[in-house]
């Protein structure tokens, strides 16, 4: 995939929770899952392994003060961490904070759904002052 | 979970490809995905930030010893990496080689098959020559 047909390297609409130099945190506002975060490289890279193990080290920073971040704000059940990438191969992780009662529970999000499941809400103001309290700016 | 009652705690059938004080590596043998790897931490933890920023970094440095693994010997279209745990809420993390002639692919390996896939197959003593190579022990 070309830089210029990769959708996260022309992003729109992003509801942006943090920015800087290296990486962007983006709230996903999924109907089922109102609290899934994206961390995601501003540059576009295919394999965590492509990094340098510092700026996997600040990636994995970013990911874990969002998981973090959900886990003061929301109390999930679970947090879901994952790099796929498979459609889209522009380094970015999910963060997805799971309940007993949510639409795929205990099975993955890409599962097929188990129940019409409850959407736990989430406030963005609250997880951007975590955020910011927590991630030093690249 | 109590760890008594902890499949990850109480391990059965394990193809250990890697094992220190901290982790273990093992090979799952999926039927569709013969190179699906696990790093499974010994402790029962739940969380990653559960875990001092020295351990997860650890974790994680095993975790892209297993994706370099992966992409030296297979050389897969991409590498899925997920640390679910809704099931057995003791921190593993999966590492998937992904190929277009997969079942799911593009899709995640937990969504529905696209396909009676492809299963690429791997040579055992391979990855633990590189793991070995790679990852100093705990």
């Amino acid at each position: 995939m070309t830089e210029i047909a990769c959708p996260l390297c022309q992003p729109k609409n992003e509801n942006v929770l943090w920015r800087d130099a290296m990486l962007r945190i983006i709230r996903v506002d999924d109907l089922d899952y109102p609290g899934f975060c994206r961390v995601i490289l501003n540059r576009h890279v295919k394999e965590m392994t492509d990094l340098s193990p510092d700026e996997r080290a600040r990636l994995m920073q970013a990911v874990f003060v969002v998981e973090d971040a959900l886990r003061a704000v929301m109390h999930p059940a679970k947090v879901n961490l994952a790099a796929l990438g498979n459609q889209v191969p522009h380094l970015h992780w999910h963060v997805i904070p799971r309940f007993a009662d949510d639409a795929h529970f205990p099975d993955p999000v890409w599962a097929p759904a188990r129940r019409a499941g409850q959407a736990h809400r989430v406030d963005d103001a609250r997880l951007v002052q975590f955020i910011a309290r927590h991630l030093t700016a690249d």
